[in-house]
C-alpha cells in the first residue's frame, strides 16, 4: 500500500491524516507530542482561563476511528530524500509521499539569551509558565514593601502586538482590573501597568488600520498602554530597554512576554540541504502551486512551515484556517493521483480574520466589512466553539468556560511547576 | 483585633478560615501554593480523567469575601512560640491563635531512593508526572519491538491497596481495556498488567473485610491483579523486588507508583521541639480533646497533622470530612474563646465513607449499613461533584466530567513535562 509519512499533528498534518481515514494509503503522523494543541485558545491557558487538557486532545484519540493511520511518538531528526526515508531519534520510517507540517517557533532576532527572560507562547508548558510568572508576580507584589520593587512587579510588558501580543496583554487588563479586583489586601491589582510594545506604527499590524484603532481603543478601555514604534533593544532580570525614536529608555519590569517574531521548524532547513528547498527569510520553504517541492513532487509542506505567495503574490498568513486548508488540499492531493488523476493548484478560500482583544471585545475582518465590538467577540467565541467541540466533544465545558469568560472569573490561576 | 494565623489551605484550614468570615478577627492565611486542591480528585489528573486547573481552586478566589483575611504565598520555616511568631522564609507572621493544618506526605518507610522511581501522589505535579509516566509506558511499549522489554513497559505495579491505590489501579484498569482500546497499532492495551501489591491480607484495610472481599472482584473485573501479603523490598529502574511469605520473586516493570505509606508534615517535629507537643509514629501531633497542644491553648493542630485518639481509642483517619469538621471546630473554638464562652471537646460525626474503584464500581461503608457497586458509585459521584460546585461553581465542567467518566474517555491525556 502507498505509505504517506506525515510529520507533525498540528492543525495542517491533523486534517490531511483525518481527510484520509478511508483512502488506500497507509499513513504515519509522526509527532514529539501525544496530543493536538489547539494553539488560538493557548493565550487562555497562559492567563489561567482554561486548563491545558481543556485545549489539547490526544492525536491517537482524534485518529482512533483510522485504521489506516498509526500515530507515533517520534522526534524527527533527518530526512533521507534519495531513499524516502525520515529519521527519527529511535529508528526510521518509509513513506512513498512525505507531508512536512512541522510549524515554527518563536524567534529572538538572534538575542536568544532573552527567551528565558521572556518566554513566548508555542507550547503547553509556555503557557503554564507564563501563568506561573503572572499570577507570581502579583504575589510577589502582595508582600514586597518598597514601592518601586513593588511597582517593577506590577509590570507586564507584552514585546510585539500582533493577534497573540493583543490576546495577552487584553487578558492581562481583565486579570488586573476585574479578575483579581477583590483578592488581594496590599496592593491594588488594577495599578498594574501592562505595557504592549510593537516596533511598527500600530497594533494588529496584518488588519486594516480601521479595526487596528478600534482594537487600540479596546485595549486601552482594558487598562494596557499600547507603546507603539518601539523597539526593544535590551531585555534583562531587571526589566526591558526600548528605544523610540532616537530616545531610550529602561523600563523597569519583572514580567516579560515575547509575541513578536516567529521562526519556521528547523526541518526547513532539513528540507533545504537535503531536497534543494528554497527557504524564505524567517525559514519557510517556498513552495510550488501544488504544495510540493520543487523538483521533488512526492515531497509537500503545509502549514506554518510553508510559503505559498502564488495566490496573492505574498505568504499566506501562519493561521489554522491557511494550515486546515492546505491539509485536506494534500490529502486530495495524494487521493487523486494514486487514481491517476489530475490536481489543480492549492486555493486558498479566505472567510476573514478575527482577533480578540477580551471580553466582548474583538476585531472581524472580512474583507470588505469590518466588524468590531460586541458582534466579532460572539463570532470569535462561535468559530472557536464549533472548532474546539468537533475535536472533542467538550461542548459543556466550553459553555462553562464561556460563562465564566463573561463573568470575568478565571478558575485555572494555578501557580505550578518552576521553583516551589 | 485577635490576630489567627492558619498554617496551610487544604480542607482543615480553608474551612476555618471560611468558617470565620463575619468574625472579630484577623486572620492570615499562608500556604506553600496559591491554590485549594481537592485531592479526593487527584487520581483522576494522574490517570488523564481531569486537568489540574479542574480540581483546584485558588486560595485568593475561594476566600475573596473575606474581608478579614489575608492570604500569603509562604513557606513556613519554624516557629518561636514563646513571642508567638512564625518564621517564615521570607518574614514572619505574628499570632494569637495559630492553627497549624499541613497535612502529611508520603512515606517511603526510610528507602527515600525510591521516591523518584516510584512517585507518590500528593501534590498537582505528581499528577501530570504520574499521568507521563502511565501514557508513556504504552507509547514506548507500541515502539518496542522486543517482547520482553515490550512487557515491561506494559506492567504497572501500584505499591499499597488503600483508597488512593485501589482508584490508581482501578482506573489503570479502565484506561488499558476501555480507553485505549482503539489507540494503537501494534500493541493490544488490554495485554497490560497491572499490579496492585498490598502488605496486608486484603484490599482496602481500613473498610469491613465484606466491603474489602467486593472492592477485589471489582478490581480483578477491570483487569487489576490483586497481590496480597506482598512486601515490596526493593525498587529500581528495571522493576519491583517482592517477597511474598517466604518466596522472593523480582517483577520486571518499568512503572511503579506508590500509595503506602503517609508521613505527616515536617512541621509536626517544629510542634514537638518547639511546644513540646508529642508526635506517634508517623510523626502525627498528638492533640487534646479540644485539638490544642497540651500546655499551649493557644495552638490547634487539625487535619492529617493531628492524632485525635479520644473518640474511639484510635486516631481519626486522614480524609477530607475529618479536616473540614476539625476545621470548623477551631473556627468555633476561637469564636466562642473571644466571648469568654466554654467549648466542649471535639466530636467527629462520621457519616461514612466511600471508596471508588471504578466506573460503576465503588464502596460505602455507613456503618451498620455496607453498599458496594453501581450505587455506592453514584453516591461517591455525587458527594465529590457537589464539594467540587460548592468550591468553583463549575457544575458544567463535572457535569461533563461525568459523563466523559461514564463513557470511558478520557480527554486529558497529555504527556507534558520531563525531559521531551
Amino acid at each position: 500500500m502507498h505509505r504517506l509519512v506525515i510529520i507533525g499533528g498540528g492543525f495542517g498534518g491533523l486534517y490531511a491524516a483525518k481527510a484520509l481515514r478511508r483512502a488506500p494509503v497507509h499513513v504515519t503522523l509522526l509527532d514529539r507530542r501525544n496530543f493536538h494543541l489547539f494553539q488560538p485558545l493557548l493565550y487562555q491557558v497562559a492567563t489561567g482561563g482554561l486548563s491545558p487538557g481543556e485545549i489539547a486532545s490526544p492525536l491517537r484519540f482524534v485518529l482512533r476511528r483510522s485504521k489506516n493511520t498509526e500515530v507515533l511518538l517520534a522526534e524527527v531528526l533527518d530526512l533521507d530524500t534519495a531513499n524516502r526515508r525520515v529519521l527519527l531519534r529511535d529508528g526510521d520510517a518509509g513513506y512513498d509521499t512525505l507531508i512536512v507540517a512541522a510549524g515554527a517557533s518563536h524567534s529572538y532576532f538572534g538575542h536568544d539569551e532573552w527567551e528565558p527572560l521572556a518566554p513566548g507562547l508555542k507550547t503547553i508548558e509556555d503557557g503554564t509558565e507564563i501563568r506561573r510568572r503572572i499570577l507570581l508576580a502579583f504575589e510577589k507584589a502582595e508582600r514586597e514593601p518598597d514601592q518601586d520593587a513593588r511597582r517593577a512587579w506590577l509590570t507586564f510588558v507584552v514585546v510585539g502586538a500582533g493577534p497573540t501580543g493583543v490576546e495577552l496583554a487584553g487578558a492581562l487588563g481583565e486579570i488586573a482590573n476585574d479578575t483579581l479586583r477583590h483578592d488581594f489586601r496590599h496592593i491594588n491589582p488594577s495599578e498594574a501597568r501592562i505595557l504592549l510594545m510593537e516596533g511598527s506604527d500600530r497594533v494588529l499590524p496584518p488588519y486594516p488600520p480601521d479595526l487596528s484603532g478600534k482594537a487600540e481603543t479596546a485595549l486601552i478601555g482594558l487598562g494596557v498602554r499600547p507603546m507603539m514604534g518601539a523597539i526593544v533593544t535590551g531585555i534583562d532580570e531587571t526589566g526591558v530597554t526600548v528605544r523610540r525614536g532616537t530616545q531610550a529608555e529602561h523600563v523597569p519590569a519583572r514580567t516579560v512576554l515575547w509575541a513578536a517574531g516567529v521562526e519556521a521548524s528547523p526541518l526547513g532547513r532539513v528540507l533545504a540541504e537535503r531536497a534543494g528547498a528554497k527557504l524564505d527569510r524567517v525559514g519557510r520553504v517556498m513552495v510550488e502551486p501544488d504544495l510540493t517541492i520543487a523538483g521533488h513532487p512526492e515531497i509537500l509542506v503545509i502549514g506554518d512551515l510553508a510559503n505559498f505567495s502564488h495566490q496573492t503574490g505574498k505568504p499566506l498568513p501562519g493561521v489554522a484556517p491557511v494550515a486546515m486548508q492546505e491539509g485536506r488540499y494534500a490529502a486530495d492531493l495524494v487521493r487523486r493521483r494514486l487514481r491517476g488523476q489530475a490536481v489543480g493548484p492549492f486555493h486558498y478560500w479566505d472567510k476573514g480574520s478575527l482577533a480578540t482583544i477580551g471580553r466582548a471585545a474583538a476585531v472581524a475582518d472580512f474583507g470588505r466589512i469590518h466588524i468590531a465590538g460586541y458582534f466579532a467577540w460572539l463570532a470569535w467565541l462561535f468559530v472557536h466553539l464549533m472548532y474546539l467541540v468537533e475535536f472533542d466533544n467538550r461542548l459543556l465545558v466550553f459553555i462553562q468556560w464561556a460563562y465564566n469568560y463573561f463573568t470575568r472569573n478565571r478558575g485555572a490561576r494555578l501557580i505550578t511547576g518552576g521553583k516551589p
